[in-house]
């Protein structure tokens, strides 16, 4: 770098991925933002619509233009939504950008699966097959270097991440995974939609897309790498009245007896020296809010021994390790970085 | 009555004003709900939209038609947005029914200053000459055999309720009130906008309308009446996080020498007989979880000899008291029963 | 009852079960509340730790003694602490009261179990065999006439009505059981504790009671009952950031082919004329406010071809259906009378 | 410096404003934490209390021992009840220590107003003439090589911003002054009591020590300097259902005619060159969310001309410029650093 930092743009800066990219790249050490950008406000200060960055972010919207976005940075953030970064980001990698997705457009490997699930036309056979999906602390290694990252999803990072070294060391049988998993509303986007309403999900819990998220296809294709086998798994979300937090409640059978302090040391041992994934005590379990506003994950167990079964959980904050700090933690694998530059934010608590 | 219910029927069924009528009517011993009405979902069930309603409202919308509204109906509830129901009105006045109107419309006796604050035409003359303003504790008796009631607004009951008997005693000073009122998110209504999206409100606290909300005349009006003077306030409505309430925090100055128990006194024997006013013993002021729900209108008192100055707690639930439950107050004053029938509920706490 | 109504009186009248037993009671046409009864707060009016209620209950809180209860009542419920009940009700019983107990304590008909998950000694073996289990949709008819009745735990509540069709039938394998259930903090009672503290559970989502729950051995006794074989359930409890409401989302293995429909065919055949259980069409699932406020429990399907599973989403308001409400429906059932007597409230939405 | 940190200490570690002093301090570059200090907690790491801080703070707390934080530390912070530190600040400023006080205790000059309000003991008097009130943009000169700097109140902190330049600029009557102000729960602190219980003040809106409030005189003393003259001012407080945040809505007489934009400019010359301070364009008022985590103090303003009065509304983060993020802007100001090192944090949106 001698000294100059790396230029970066965000498109769909006036989502909330994209602000709270720019609330972490503001205080990236070797990162400056150059180009806001945004499809439907262009021209006009981003604190128009986000008040709380006035006096901070003052430069003007761009509009989407790749040439410009080549011309103005090194690295571009698509915060866009499925089906627009799959048309976008071709533009943008041939104009010479690395490109850091956000949307789901590039994690499902297969197109048809994709389309199945996304419900329109799956990127380009050639595209998906490039991009590397960035689960900063399983993947990690491919990252390096890439020119598409395709950054993960936040049910499945909180999910994957809670999973896998059981499922790798075939500790629990793949085939018995349940997952009941609670996002707070931001993960629903900034759109207004009567699901968002204020007086329709305060005081209210809800379940939404039975069997039909999206997210699905993400956690089976990398659950079944990790076990070497295909894997099918029961998956639910649910709408919660916060803003911020994804929790992953997992079941599982335990193929042989184990104990949480095993699980403890297996986990501690499968991401040690990663540090944005915190193994928890045993007889400790982590609520959402111990990372609100933070990049870490944290993950907790409980063993029952009269089921034989294993509940797992796993919380993230789902703009931060589940979008912006994530894809932020790939850029800096991908930029030989230090893995939390810029990133050492200590949850907001209370 | 002679046995047989009246035939009500309730336009904007599918607004939260009106399914909060449905709350109340089918409780309701003289009353039976004939037509649910809606101008967006006719012909599906209102179950539809409001899963709450399963197997309690079986029956399906229908459209808007005055001639088959006054087929079904005695009397009809029009909750439908200001605009609306100043075309609406007069066509079901004159198909032979008996109006109670939750939109603002028929609130404002001078055109011009409707016009000037609502920005939209406003009502002809007559009509608005016609209206009774429907306050029920203060121009209850006006109310009764009333053809066109025109329901009070959220703030205006609240704030109205809380400073009449202190102006009309000569007690303050009118030309000193401050009010400074806060809503829950229903009060916006069940449309879609960022205001109230629950990421954007959730955990915050805005004021909007500064100066300009449309109850300011309205309250104007009344106090100027009660006052025998032309009364000019100040007012500003702020957003909460929760969905119902209302709170008015009144400031004003003290004419003379009173302490609490005398306005304690003069307020209890100002609503002497009235069920749903409830002045707090000193000391103790109201929250507006303790009217949740229900009726109730509560008001509490504190004076401070440092500054001469009073300061007034009134609370309502602004889906009851400031709407619906108010609506169904004026139609048992309008027809000579019981105040509260079918509205003795007690608040839902916690 | 020849127009008199039946006495009842009400221990425990400061806590929230308490309370809402006030709610319903008021409005309960063939009932009167002669007595309500706090152990830490008897001889000031229940309005100064519940101002809701000013004007609304004016009499004083009475002590707890036994025979100034049998004398002011005929009835008695005790919304008392587990551990207090045991010693209380064989007092009461004595008494000559006919007793509805909403503690846990006469609900595990197993001392041991009893001892091993409360952590304190069990009432007396003969009283918990007369004690009837309340769970009014399925054990109603034993209900009638007893002097005992235990009502059901708030989640067992949800969960059995949930899962006790599916298992009657043997269309599920109980098994294979896994009940993920969430609460609002209304279900932790009014103590202070940090885990209540708004600071702590705003905008956050946590677990508690890691399969050490004591609502577990009341899951399994009744599904055993239903399954006729001996059911171990993986159950886990989530503090939602909500005052009431609970929702159990169920996942079983189904032991054949099935459809949504077919299981809303086999619950409504199941449920049929029960007025609280609203079974919901395909494809539509409940949220917990949809019964806020009501003594209603609804309950939605989806089938899961890929992976053979069923889940299952039941949800109740956890004071009512899942306390005071079912209480009432009980005193209804034990008393011959309409099962819905004085709970036909709608649902306060939003 | 030569390159050495600053080594500090956090008295009152476990409670929200000293958890927020270590969110920031660990991201300060000046400085180094090498004691949290807790009287009730001491030799347990402080993340047991904290989860959220597994990981990051693994120091053990320690005991409150002066000469033990004198040996360990230069400065000190004490975040601990209003009475305590009035004990305990002299012995750590004979110790050798510089302290920054977050308590109440060194605010008001006055010993006898002091305990009229506070109803204990002042602190000595010459320690209250000692102490330097650190509202780092109006009195940060006089921060500067102090020993012992008086961290002003939240409400104090917001109010004051907001009325000082119009006051001391003589375009508002001071007589006139009444302040509206609301907070979150966070405010109360981590103590449990009812009403800090999430089912009590979710969904609610309460007014709390009315005109008794002991921010009161800090306000008044400051506003008299400013003014000139003896100020009086109504004050009151609502706690709302959001973890973090205070508005204080202010409303004032202007003396002579002035515009919005005349105010603007105001302000914008008063708070020239200071980071935190953010005064909003005409027709722009700021919520609580847009400064939630970070030391913005925003402020807007809304003339009437029907009313002669002008309504400034003045929002922080309780916690941040409230309490921990001005105590650290007083540390750099009383160390001669950067106003904003260490507290450069963007809001958290949403």
């Amino acid at each position: 770098m001698s000294g100059e930092k790396v230029k970066v743009a965000i498109v769909g800066s006036t989502g909330y991925g994209g602000v709270e990219l720019i609330r972490f790249l503001l205080g990236h050490p070797l990162v400056e933002i150059t180009s806001v950008i945004s499809s439907s406000s262009s021209g006009v200060p981003i604190s128009e619509g986000f008040p709380h960055l006035t006096e901070i972010i003052v430069q003007n919207l761009d509009g989407v233009d790749p040439e410009l976005i080549a011309e103005k940075a090194d690295v571009v953030f698509t915060a866009t939504p499925s089906g627009v970064s799959g048309k976008l980001v071709p533009e943008l990698l041939n104009a010479g950008l690395k490109v850091i997705d956000l949307s789901g457009d590039f994690r499902i490997k297969d197109g048809q699966i994709y389309e199945s699930w996304y419900k329109h036309e799956a990127p380009q056979a050639d595209l998906l097959a490039q991009a590397v999906y960035g689960l900063a602390e399983i993947t990690g290694e491919q990252v390096r270097g890439a020119e598409l990252i395709s950054n993960p999803g936040c049910y499945p990072t909180a999910t994957l991440l809670g999973l896998i070294p059981a499922v790798e060391a075939g500790w629990i049988d793949p085939a018995s995974i349940i997952i009941d998993a609670k996002s707070g509303v931001s993960g629903a986007g900034r759109g207004t939609s009567l699901m968002t309403h204020y007086a329709e999900i305060n005081e209210n819990l809800k379940v939404y897309k039975m069997n039909r998220h999206q997210h699905i296809p993400e956690i089976e294709q990398v659950l079944s790498e990790a076990a070497g086998e295909n894997v099918t798994v029961t998956f639910t979300t649910h709408l919660t009245p916060m803003t911020r937090g994804i929790m992953s409640t997992m079941y599982a059978t335990l193929k042989g007896i184990c104990t949480e302090a095993d699980l403890i040391g297996l986990y501690r041992k499968r991401y040690e020296g990663r540090p944005f994934v915190r193994i928890r005590e045993a007889g400790s379990w982590p609520a959402t809010k111990e990372v609100f506003g933070s990049n870490y994950c944290d993950i907790g167990f409980a063993v029952d021994e009269r089921t034989g079964r294993v509940t797992i959980i796993s919380v993230i904050d789902n703009i931060v390790k589940g979008a912006a700090g994530q894809a932020i933690q790939n850029l800096n694998l991908a930029m030989g970085w230090e893995e939390d530059c810029g990133l050492k934010l200590s949850p907001v608590y209370p």
